[in-house]
This record gives C-alpha cells, sequence and structure tokens, in this order.
C-alpha cells in the first residue's frame, strides 16, 4: 500500500472533474537544464547507469518536484529500455544520440527478438517506480511510459535517430509483413511492461508515439495507430491495469486526433500545431487533453513565457479536462528561473 | 513571345478543369539523384555557380524531362538567394548545409538590409527563368518559385540549418516588433523577386513555406501565413502577374489548410499527413490541390511505388484538381527507375 495523494489535479483532470487550478507538468522536466540533475548524472558516470539505478532514478525523478510546484512526478528513465532488454545492446553517448549496436534490419533479426520477462529483464524500472511511488509519499501522482511500437521499430531498424526514416519507413512499404511482425512483437513486450509499471506502482501511463507524425494519414493508421489501440484495450481489460488513464501523445498527429481518442485512451497529447480551443472541439468531451506550449518559447524572456501560458490557459478555457505541458520535451538549455514562471502562471491564470 | 504550350495539363489542373490524365512532377526532380546532374554540378564547381550561371541552370532544369515524361519544368535555384542578394553571404557546402557568413541577429541588422533592385541583384534567375521557357519550345509550363517569408527568416537568424528555431522563434517572442520588421523586408523582396519572375515567364509561382510547420497554431497566422497572405494579393494585383497561379505550400500545415486556401491562392501544396480525400473534401472545391506522397516511398521497389501512387490517385478519385507531386523534395539516393516508375503509374492510374 503506498501513501496517500495529496495532490489529486492530474488526476482530475483526467477525469475531466473540475479541479482549483489546471495542474502542470513538463516532459523531460527532470533533465539536463537542471544543475541538480547534471550532478547526479555526473556521479553515475553515464545515462544508462542513471536509468538503470533505482535510487539514482528516483533521486533525479524528485529532483524537479523540490523547485516548482509541479503536479505530476514521471519515471525516469528512457524509450529505449525495451529494445535494450531485447538485446539490441543501447548506448546513449552525449552528442551522438541513441545508437543500438545490433540494428533489427532483416526477417531474421525479426524472428530472433527475444519475448521478455519483464520481472527479470526490466526489473530496474519496476524497481524504480516502486521506489519513487514510496518517496513521492503522496506528493503528486507517478507517471509511468514507454515508447510506441512505431516510435521504437524507427531506433530498432535505423539502430540510432533517423533524419527521414528510409530504413524502417522502406520496411514498411517493401515488407509489410516483416514490419508487422516486429510491431507485434515490441506491442506484446510494451503491453507486459506497461502493466508491470501499473502492478508497481505507476498512476498514469503514458506512450510516446515521438515519431507517428513522421508518417503518412495512411501508414499511421496502418502501422502506429492500430499498435497503440492495442495497447489501449489490454489495459483496460486487465485487472491491476484497467483503472489507470492511459495518455497517447503523437508528436505531429494532430490531423489524426479523432482516431486517436477513438482507441479508447484517456489523454490526448497535443503538440503546438494545434490550437487549444479546435482540439477541445474536435475532441475534449470524450478525453483530457495535455498541452501544448512550443518548448522554444522558454528561450524568451520570463515574462514573454507568462504571457504564451495565458495565452494557452485562456485558449483552452474555463471547461475542465486540460492538463498543461509543452508539445514536446523542454530542451536543455533552458533556464530553471522560465519554467518557474511556466508553472505559477498555470496555476495563478487558471484560478477557478 | 514565347513559343506554344504543347502540354496543358499542370494548367488545366490549376483551374480544376477536365483533364487527359493527372499532372505530375516532382519537388527537386532537377537534383542528386539523377546522374547527369551531378556531372553538370562537378563540372560548374559549385551549387551556387550552378544557380547563378543561367546556361546551367536551365540545362539542369531540363534534364529530369529527357528522362521522365513531367508535366511540368521548375526553374533551378535555391530558396535563398534573397538573403544571400542582401548581403548575408550564402555558402552551400555539400554534407554541411546553407550557412550565412552574416546572419541578421539584433534590430541594427534588420534595418540595415538593403532593398533589393530584382533586375541587378538576381538577374541571373530572371535570365534563367527566359532562358529555360525558350528552351522548353512549349514542352511543359515552368514554374517559377521563392522561399516563404518566414522560412527564409529561420536561415537568415540561424545562420542556416536549424533542429529546433532557438534563435528564429527566440526573436518571434521576445521581440516581435523586430521579427515582423525583418519578415516585411523579405516580403517586399519576394513580391519584387515572383513578379519578375512571371514577367520573365514563369508560368506558376509557388512558395515554398518549408518551416512554417515548425511554429505553432497561433504564430504561423502571425508571421507566415500573413506574408504569405501580402504575397498573393500583391502578385493577384500586379499587371502581370495576376493571370499567373500561384501555389503555397507549408510543409507540416495539414492543420491549417483551410486557412492557407482563404489567401486566395490557386494551389496549396499537401504533405503525406494529410490523405487527399479528407484535404479535397476540406479545400478542394476552391483550390487545386498538389501532391502527397512520402518521399521515402521511392526507397522501395517499383511495384511498391505504383502500388502506393495507385492508393493516392484513388484516395483523391475521380475529381478536377489535382496535380501528382510528393510531400517533399526527393532525397538524393533514389534510383531513376522508381521515378520513372512512379510517373508512369501516375498517367496510366488516373487515365480518364
Amino acid at each position: 500500500m503506498f501513501p496517500e495523494l495529496k495532490n489529486d489535479r492530474l488526476l482530475r483532470a483526467i477525469k475531466r472533474q473540475p479541479v482549483d487550478c489546471t495542474p502542470v507538468w513538463i516532459m523531460r522536466q527532470a533533465g539536463r537544464y537542471l544543475p541538480e540533475y547534471r550532478a547526479t548524472r555526473k556521479q553515475a558516470g553515464d545515462f544508462l547507469t542513471l536509468c538503470k539505478t533505482p535510487e539514482l532514478a528516483c533521486e533525479v525523478t524528485l529532483q524537479p518536484l523540490r523547485r516548482f510546484p509541479l503536479d505530476a512526478a514521471i519515471l525516469f528513465s528512457d524509450i529505449l529500455t525495451i529494445p535494450d532488454a531485447m538485446g539490441l545492446e543501447l548506448s546513449l553517448d552525449e552528442g551522438v544520440g541513441p545508437r543500438f549496436a545490433k540494428p533489427v534490419r532483416s526477417r531474421a533479426d525479426i524472428e530472433k527478438l527475444p519475448v521478455l520477462d519483464i520481472a527479470s529483464d526490466l526489473g530496474y524500472v519496476t524497481d524504480a517506480v516502486t521506489l519513487i511511488r514510496n518517496e513521492l509519499d503522496g506528493l503528486v501522482p507517478l507517471i509511468g511510459f514507454t515508447g510506441s511500437p512505431w516510435t521504437l521499430m524507427t531506433y530498432m531498424v535505423e539502430g540510432g535517430s533517423s533524419k527521414d526514416f528510409a530504413l524502417a519507413k522502406g520496411m514498411l512499404h517493401d515488407d509489410p509483413e516483416s514490419a508487422h511482425l516486429l510491431l507485434q512483437k515490441v506491442t506484446d513486450a510494451v503491453i507486459e511492461y506497461l502493466k508491470a509499471q501499473a502492478a508497481a506502482g505507476a498512476q498514469v501511463l503514458m506512450v510516446f508515439d515521438s515519431w507517428g507524425g513522421a508518417l503518412s494519414d495512411h501508414t499511421y493508421s496502418l502501422f502506429s495507430l492500430q499498435y497503440m489501440q492495442q495497447i489501449v484495450g489490454a489495459l483496460k481489460a486487465d485487472p491491476v491495469a484497467k483503472d489507470i488513464p492511459v495518455s497517447l501523445f503523437t508528436k505531429g498527429g494532430g490531423n489524426w486526433l479523432e482516431r486517436i481518442a477513438e482507441t479508447g485512451c484517456d489523454v490526448v497529447g497535443l503538440d503546438w500545431t494545434v490550437s487549444m480551443d479546435s482540439a477541445r472541439q474536435r475532441i475534449g468531451s470524450s478525453v483530457a487533453l495535455q498541452g501544448n506550449m512550443d518548448p522554444t518559447v522558454l528561450y524568451a524572456s520570463p515574462d514573454k513565457v507568462s504571457q504564451e501560458v495565458e495565452r494557452i490557459v485562456n485558449e483552452f478555457g474555463a471547461h475542465d479536462g486540460h492538463i498543461f505541458n509543452l508539445g514536446h520535451g523542454i530542451h536543455p538549455g533552458i533556464d530553471p528561473e522560465n519554467v518557474s514562471a511556466l508553472v505559477e502562471t498555470v496555476h495563478r491564470a487558471s484560478k477557478r
């Protein structure tokens, strides 16, 4: 049993219940823009050690909450833990980005991918979830997460980041059967991974479809959304996970909001290319909406940041079901003072 | 007086008149994927010499038309000719991308930007237009083009390409007045530039808003669309340019199609994130639509390319007003055989 939750703004907003003010958290809120994060990372030696050591992952998860009155914590981890556990050998060197020593390029590569046992292969993640949940002591809810199957597939096939996803998209067109086999294997692992995070104490589960927006309207439905739909369905049918809200975020998915909401998820994440009021009119009666400030606004001065936060809060208007966030992760060079201005303004400008 | 036009499919499609089959051209159809282009470029020594020598620009413009039965030629040039003529000192080195030796970072930098005299500053472009139009001998219409003011601003402020546009977007938020001054100066130059291309023989004028999709819903209208609207208005009021169709393409602009069509432009370009049928239903009664195959499909085999072309042709359906194209420029590594399959399939699958 975990400590009682003191701040339930996030969970109320997800249920589209009235709140005293709009809850706010920030994608990558634990990260390089914080000096204390850089110190812990230095202590850990490298990024993967930070992810794989529950005490250190817990420490950096809590760091932003000591500075800012955020309304949620999000597990410190990486979206690439699953392919790493499948044996692709992840390295995450600063300046280089993620690399897999053993990318997945052929049918044979796909067929030999192992079925994960989450408890043994990714126990460091669920251990971190439980530790953080206890350490939070009910301060705010804890969000667990995963990469979407398509997003994981891009890294697995390309062997790292990519500008145009030539190899991963090439597989979708040239050998859709192999692509589906790969996506299904990843989806099966993601489902078990999220169930395990829920069982370990995660109070919201988020799926980051960072590269769904690179797909066409047609291939998005077939190769990304279909698998996120499976994930939502499986979680809603699971005795433990069924009461844990699920949030889907396809960056660049503004054209497909209706389809995303129809998966049965509880929250739809928005990037800044969609206006809050149009998104609310399109799907906001069926789901909560998370977003959507352009992270580059945080390069401006604190008063300009506050102005833009106010504009977004007002654009959403006096409705229930808004979770304020950026439309993408915070950049490493941002001044924490500007984050302070953001959080303070969300709470002040949305005060009921 | 120019030679009479033999193939008017493109111009008919733009007017949403019946055609015998759908016209097709390809963004960056003259480019590195063609061995004959690489040979001419080698001969020129560098990319800028190629752009600035009308005979060479003409040669590479015509090269893809000798291989493929394309329905349009597009002037070989670069979107950065205007800032280069303004004195920012463009260099375009392979592997490095465009760089400006003198980026625009301050109010003083903006204020000292010169007003261009197109005839003397960019005469090499209008000379190339006239030469190409004559050399085409009426084979197909010639498209002239420019970068959009916002897209040019990103390069001018960042000093080159950018992942997140921190400086350019920073200016929008921190000093919108300076940003508007810069955008207005660029817009004034773009208008004169396009008028001069029309007077020199361009039969369609296209505005590439390559980075409009990086803006928020709110800033797109203020800082990109507003200036493209000015351009369309000025061209439609010009005695020479008024009959030349104008095409606007905001990559990543799928959420804003209605607003783009309302500028009074004749063609709206689509990337692959929007489905052809939904775009047609949203705006296709007021404008022609150009697009929208994902360029990475060309990494697949010729029969998969043909399959996807057929899917898009059928998705648009038996309506007037479709110009087939990719949703972004063709990649340098593509096999010309696949381009051949694309062009052939567009004509065959759309035969009336």
